[in-house]
């Protein structure tokens, strides 16, 4: 994808990254396998590790690579492919070629990969390796260092412990690495948006009453899989925008109701794009819809106003989360003392996540090397309210950050209820003016935001409509 | 998806054919997890395992299911959903409720399955499960079990000795049950065909000169998403058809050559098609395009009308097999006595595959349970020669048989190397004539029949144009 030498770079840089942290012996990359759909030999679209395409740069099945961290030794594993790969799946470059345009010039037979990590743990050798989400690796590592599938993968949040089998020393290197982006990084972002804003376009246009939801994420995620590799994460495409992952697009498009589109592309070289709008089924929002609208996209902008190099994540969420309390004091769903009802966590009854996350080659990225890892520094600990609990990237931010903007307000009955039932409201909300919002549904506004050396800018070259008067002269055409 | 009294009766059936093959102890079926695509959270568009969905018929991640094979007690293994499960999810019946739609009134919590699973095996009573290609399933029935991940799925061909932990009798069952298929799946599968048939039509009206491969693939794509589950395999769609699995979509429709599209559309029920077709880039075949195409045609039809129930589908192979040796004669390319040619296996260098394979909830029907025991009956063997050695359906036929027929012819000049190089073509190949084959590329035409009480019948309501004259007038309209 990229230039060799941005490879080569960037391995010489993980290894004294690796070196500062005191890590000692070989790193090893897992690139992943396939992943079977109904059946082994029939797979879902192959996606290879992201960390591996960062370092390497090869996206196929079947290859492993090597560092030897005290002199730089690389070597890439796979195999070459015999008589019947031809027949199935057509000649192919040798593996020597594929590793020559990485910039490594030592390659040895796949198999050799779990040689070489069982004799470097036979003779105390450390081994680092990342964790990873995908059953394959988790199985293969497990095997390999004669751990169980558990341990080579912890669900976050993660403590030391967990890394007993893969490497936290690791971890940090990739993580510290990956979370600042570089100039070729950010045009492929830019690329990733740009498109994802035109997949958003189709689903936009598509919103008329009588259509259906799955007619228009169809049209989105075939417009993903014929400009890149496809859809970031299944497409949220609802009316019930309330369900924060709400998968289901078996719905008509229906008069008074609000369509929550929270959809992105993935390009043939990973990097990503991620955007939420919500738009008025009909083509124009209600008055209390439009006041709710208001409040978010209110919200989205003061976040973006926000952010700056030094300036915590954690932060732009809190002071977010006020401004949003403000709002819906003045609609009068909340009443009291701003301040106190932010410490006490009433946001979260109406915005029950984080307010965005960061992304690269995931969208919300290195997520399987343990959020706590990802998006918090040092001195950071995750809180266990609920929003302020959810929020993946509290970080001090650095120009090369790349994260999104996702402020929503939801009416979640079932949730007004788990506040009322265990006293978290604590007597800060109206539930009787909430009554009317019970089928409102939810908003979210997502943009993808780069930090600059100054602040910070919109990432691609154009913005979706927002302001709820745009959104609505854009549903006109 | 069906009437809870079809699964019933299922599985009644079902453990009267454990107990006829001297099977005790306990049936356990593990539904399908989630698979990750880059991350855990991250996952790719769910598939349930589709005995699960046979047997039981609930189509959600988190399920597992046992029968006890002396009384024909069961239970449905699933956790109801908490508070954060609706903020991300949205409300959802009880598990006791789906439970009831597969005539099932026990349920227990999911983790009871492993505890029931341990329980069974420290009390030396049998424990029967499938196996798997999906990692997530491989790794939690080693686990239960105390095997390796490979100990429980073993790749084809099987032997009995690699069914220790996984159950052969199981398997046997459940072959003999899902390869027959009753009215309602023969509903579903005429339904996907029509699909199936719609999807490809739009591949077809794609193809104009300049078009590209990855628009008319993404458009296919997009229709299989929006009228049912998605595609049934990755859509082969490319000029280079005699590379068998081509999924590279980058090309630019050229003149002069042929389109292969092989491509099926699976249902919300998973009951899928598949079909291929090749189709002339610029609407018209030439001379010596059409040659090869008629020849493959009437190989379709040959082996069309041979199908009926006591006939082998190896028997039909062969006999097809023998049927496209006599067409290459006739246009010089091979020389010689057609049944030695036959017996050599000189039609492997043409046709490197199978006639067809079983098709039902799996586009390859089973086929993680072992070709052997699937596609072939006890007195059979599988051959090692090329093609005939890839048939992944052999057996005699029944009616309800849901089979592909699909010859193809292929120019593979590395293959006319492999055959040259080990003496394999025995004399018989005019290599010199072969040479202007070089750059031809491959037809293969697929179709799905049903296996009738006389014979047998095309599934759909309507046929994908096949004749080379009925093509060429598709393409101009």
């Amino acid at each position: 994808m990229f230039n060799e030498n941005i490879y080569k770079a960037r391995r010489k840089e993980f290894v004294s990254r690796m070196q500062a942290l005191g890590a000692e012996g070989v790193a090893v990359f897992l690139g992943n396998g396939e992943a079977a759909m109904n059946y082994s030999s029939n797979s879902y679209r192959f996606r290879q590790d992201s960390s591996f395409v960062y370092f390497w740069g090869i996206d196929e099945p079947g290859f492993a690579a090597s560092i030897n961290l005290s002199n730089g030794k690389e070597c890439i594993y796979a195999d070459d492919v015999d008589i019947d790969d031809i027949i199935w799946m057509g000649p192919q470059p040798t593996v020597l070629d594929k590793a020559g345009k990485a910039g490594v010039d030592k390659v040895s037979k796949y198999a050799d990969f779990d040689t070489a990590v069982r004799f470097a743990l036979q003779n105390d050798i450390p081994v680092h390796f990342l964790p990873s989400g995908r059953y394959f690796n988790r199985m293969k590592m497990a095997e390999l260092t004669g751990s169980t599938a558990a341990q080579v993968y912890k669900t976050a949040p993660y403590d030391e412990a967990d890394y007993v089998h893969s490497s936290l020393e690791m971890v940090k290197a990739v993580v510290s690495m990956r979370l600042v982006k570089d100039d070729a990084e950010i045009a492929e972002l830019d690329h990733a948006c740009d498109m994802g804003v035109q997949m958003h376009t189709i689903g936009r246009n598509g919103c008329r009453l009588g259509a259906l939801e799955r007619d228009l994420a169809g049209a989105m995620d075939a417009f993903a899989a014929t400009k890149g590799w496809g859809v970031s994460f299944p497409t949220i495409l609802s009316q019930n925008g309330q369900i924060l992952h709400g998968h289901d697009h078996s719905g008509v498009i229906t008069e008074g109701r609000l369509l929550l589109i929270d959809a992105g592309l993935t390009l043939d070289s990973y990097y990503c794009s991620d955007f939420t709008r919500t738009l008025p089924s009909s083509g124009k929002f209600t008055t209390m819809q439009r006041e709710i609208y208001d409040i978010v996209e209110s919200c989205n902008e003061f976040a973006f106003n926000m952010v700056a190099p030094g300036v915590s994540y954690r932060d732009v969420h809190l002071a977010t989360c006020r401004h949003m309390l403000c709002g819906l004091k003045d609609l009068g769903l909340v009443n009291g003392d701003t301040d106190v009802m932010l410490a006490e966590g009433i946001a979260g009854m109406f915005m029950p996540h984080g307010l965005g996350h960061n992304m690269g080659l995931d969208v919300h990225d290195m997520e399987d090397y343990g959020e706590n890892y990802v998006g918090y520094d040092e001195d950071q600990q995750r809180a266990s309210q609920l929003g302020l609990g959810s929020l993946r990237m509290a970080r001090k931010l650095v120009p090369g950050n790349v994260i999104t903007d996702e402020p929503g307000i939801y009416f979640i009955p079932a949730l007004w209820e788990y506040f009322r039932k265990n006293g978290l409201d604590k007597g800060f909300v109206n539930f009787d003016k909430l009554q009317a919002y019970a089928d409102f549904g939810g908003i979210r506004l997502e943009d993808d935001i780069l930090v600059t050396e100054n602040g910070a800018r919109h990432l691609g070259t154009t913005r979706l409509p927002i302001k709820s008067a745009e959104v609505e002269d854009a549903m006109k055409q």
